[in-house]
């Protein structure tokens, strides 16, 4: 069920975002929580999290959930809490059986994601990093967060391993903090099916340029997912995509497609921390988005485009971009 | 020569992004500076900074050249270079013939705008600050700053005295950082004769909201100045108008025409950085500003988006935004 | 019982910095916390959360705890959770009457702190901001909380109301996230029982220099807290303190002691975050301040320090400070 | 002359931190700066910038000059002024012209250092970059940058090329911002006379740990360079070293230790910044580096350290780490 049967990224929802749907007063169930998304119209995927979502239901009750409510399953993103010593590490524990429960528990969702017919596993491995000057061997954690995800890409070649990367929080830095890093991490563990996820204010605060870091992917191994959202270049916001950084937001769809990615673009959104109702917050996701969709094609055409980019006349392109863009 | 009477704001220059427009190999003389930025169509006015543009033309010159190439004096901004002491500080300065040195140069120069008709000399105190711990008596430091500014202020009642502020950058530490501290400092000095102005991009790496901190101003103090450009919130990266965050710009607007501003738009922007053209960069500027300024007006005659801002409903307000912006 | 008595600041425990004491799988209880906290050696105040802390004891009950395990009550510290509505904002709700609930519960906070003897309501409006432009009326905001501010603080003059600011999280922009904000919206206020709680990482990552933060509050304000941690300048990090920026730290004492500064000093850290011994890390904490603030009481007398500083020569400042910190 | 010589590192200048020593209001001489920096005592070493240095002096008298004032040559760093150009870019411009300029010009650069003797040519290549987005092609810039870089290393085998990163300034983003994206570039070029300098406050900047930055160097590329200084994590403050980040200096000269790096500490500091006087600034570099030199050496033996590492226990780690560093 890929995209380019319908020539289109499919849209994807953070489930968690629907928390708000639960029944007044109770803690919200993941059969509302699909449900909800799916009363959103237009989404289409989902990840679900391994393996906080699948507490109460296996693999083949929540695939029917999402279909019976219009949604794919997109892949399954590892949550690492089921252990209190994770708090201090997933797979750069400091205690080797402590590495070898996250690492098993991967393998645990790598194989209910194939069971379920997916093929996308995502690793943010928020857990993994440091928050002082002398606490921990940097080359151990390094030696250890390679070795873990060589062992858990060969646990089923078939799926895909993708690396999410944030700078920091929970911890005070992380150890996969920027798209580089991840890809120097990558080049070491050395296997084919593994890849990259850019979440869109992760990069900002990242202090990276979104289009640029899809290209660095794309340059040095494999874009596997594309977390849609806004910020302030300062934390992990999770705003509404395209309500602060419109320009950016279309030049990563320009590269995006130039890169040929057609995989889906995941709502990684905090409808919560602004009190919105989930579904009219994704509603305006995807209403935004698809307009930005729309400029990126336009400019993508854009001879005028082409060539004061290959000049690198800023003062050109801007006019260009904003003329496609708000008919400046 | 009012914006009133045109009932829009004027497009002021600034002169130093005219560097690149001297004859080649030269350093370029204040009166090619002046008629580059006469070339553009559109800026009617531009500031002068004091005493660098005075070095070989006096005020009645500067005018004169001014009004040949179709700019209005919007007032002077003040630059403290001329003694080499300056770098530890103006108002701040360890030694008090030095304080008083940058006192009475910044009276010569509401002086010589006095004689040119204008009405505002701009304070950007860049070398009043600190770069370490017990580097500085923080306290002696404020009341320095304060008595000066009043002594300034008092000089000449008729002239306006803004304050502009920037978080850092040359010192590691502004005194006068963000808005909210501009706007205790200028209570302290207690002077009518007052006010702030607002750099977009200084704004964005305060990490302020733009029309937020102009309305902090219009609530303590007077908007007297308004720089517009962009950045990413790092740096003062001196972008076109328009060119990152035209949400906020557009917001900022409605803001300016809430609080009644009819001051000039100043494009403090750094073309030089990028390589352009200035002539065409300000012609950029000028373009983008302009239309999210007409986005600007329809958003504030919107009924629709101010019942979602009452109700505090992010997912219906940039709905409503994306659509008048960016056809969304 | 001040410090007065013993000459020396009191130490505070964050109390939910000890959950990791709770019986093995369970969600800890208060008693559970104050007992561990206890156990440190060394903290004899502490600050409860509320309603949170109060959830299964009253406030006799609560202070009984507390002396059984040698702490006296600091404060309370208000926590804005009862009511979901509070996400999208406390006193800046757009619904009158869940600001009318947020003013109640802090009433009823001071009441029961009245009850128990204590003094000082810490108030971190975590929940009032923005996340987006054009998602609130910025003045409509400003009106709220500082009429809300002014009620509670009426409600028991002889109780002093605390503004702790921080520059963002949970919402992209706090109302109050920096100290000059905070101390512009208290004079607006203009209730004498009001005061600020200044949290060094929150001061950090507000791009403050914290001495400097402090003698602006004792400028304009009245310095009623102190929380002690370290970080990095990105976000709230709850380190260890002295464990990153300790000349800043003994800056900050020296200046604590100026100021006549003589509350307690409350380690607002996240041992939970690094996976440490909450009693281990608490006396760490106390280790390393305690030999701070000898360090600033050497400063404090050192007059080559002060010509220095006079005379604003790092040089030589920075030589006398490390050579009494670190031995240099 | 390595510093294996005398088992240390060697201390070098920054010339142009000597231009206040220049004769009263003249422009200061390479002469003269090079003589103020030898009245330091302890700076042995000095790179030059070219070819700026080389204006009126060839590499001959240059070395001559160093020698008569207690310093040998380090190396020399590129600095792209002499073609007005290269502001938009160096080895990225736009015109095939003007990078077949940026690497002649590096070539030239590199065989006058051979002439010298020398063997470490630096590059800072702030001026490839971008500022917004739409500006340029990012894989074209990639392209150019490894092919230039390639070309350089292959002009003189015998001479290292070590790439310095910066996050941004002048362009608001530098293609080469930070250590991980210089190590991908890195291995791209593929030649083994290359390396990477790390500049402290460039590291804490790029929201990097110097010891795990330096770790990454060795891991995948070779560690040529150290500058110290020591920042706020904002900009390029070019600060005096150690003077806010002791503790992560001190595991910074850990890792060099580990890493067996014999190269020598240059102080890239600003002390005109802060209107110091440049030889005393560099005396109290030295001596505060010496101090913290000593510390590592300690923490190096400290067997309690190790085990606090292994286990990740921060409690006790920072215990020792503050014991040994301020005697907490």
């Amino acid at each position: 069920m890929t995209s380019t049967r319908t020539g289109r990224h499919r849209y994807a929802a953070r489930l968690n975002a629907f928390r708000a749907s639960a029944s007044a007063g109770k803690k919200p169930t993941v059969a509302e929580m699909i449900k909800a998304a799916g009363h959103v119209g237009g989404l289409t995927a989902a990840d679900l999290n391994y393996p906080d979502h699948f507490a109460f239901h296996d693999g083949v009750a929540l695939a029917r959930l999402l279909a019976e409510n219009g949604m794919a399953l997109n892949g399954l993103a590892m949550r690492y809490y089921t252990d209190p010593g994770f708090a201090i590490g997933a797979f750069t524990n400091p205690n080797p059986a402590t590495r070898r429960a996250a690492i098993d528990l991967t393998k645990q969702g790598i194989d209910t994601l194939a069971e379920m017919g997916g093929r996308l596993m995502t690793l943010w491995m928020g857990q993994d990093g440091f928050d002082y000057a002398f606490q921990a061997d940097y080359a151990r954690m390094w030696d250890d967060t390679v070795a873990a995800i060589a062992d858990v890409a060969d646990h089923n070649p078939a799926i895909d391993i993708s690396i999410e990367y944030k700078p920091n929080e929970p911890r005070a830095f992380a150890l996969m903090p920027d798209v580089a890093t991840t890809l120097l991490a990558l080049r070491e563990v050395g296997r084919p099916n593994t890849g990259v996820t850019l979440d869109f204010a992760h990069v900002l605060y990242a202090d990276e340029m979104p289009a640029h870091a899809a290209h660095l992917v794309s340059r040095h191994s494999r874009l596997l997912g594309v977390h849609l959202n806004d910020g302030y270049g300062k934390r992990d916001d999770g705003l509404m995509a395209g309500t602060v950084h419109a320009v950016q937001t279309v030049e990563l769809f320009v590269e995006l497609d130039r890169a040929g990615y057609d995989g889906v673009i995941y709502f990684d959104t905090f409808p919560d921390q602004s009190g919105l109702d989930p579904v009219e917050e994704a509603r305006t996701n995807i209403r935004l988005t698809e307009r930005l969709r729309e400029v990126a094609k336009v400019l993508t055409g854009e001879a005028a485009l082409a060539s004061a980019i290959a000049a690198q006349d800023a003062a050109q392109s801007q006019r260009i971009v904003a003329a496609a863009l708000y008919g400046a």
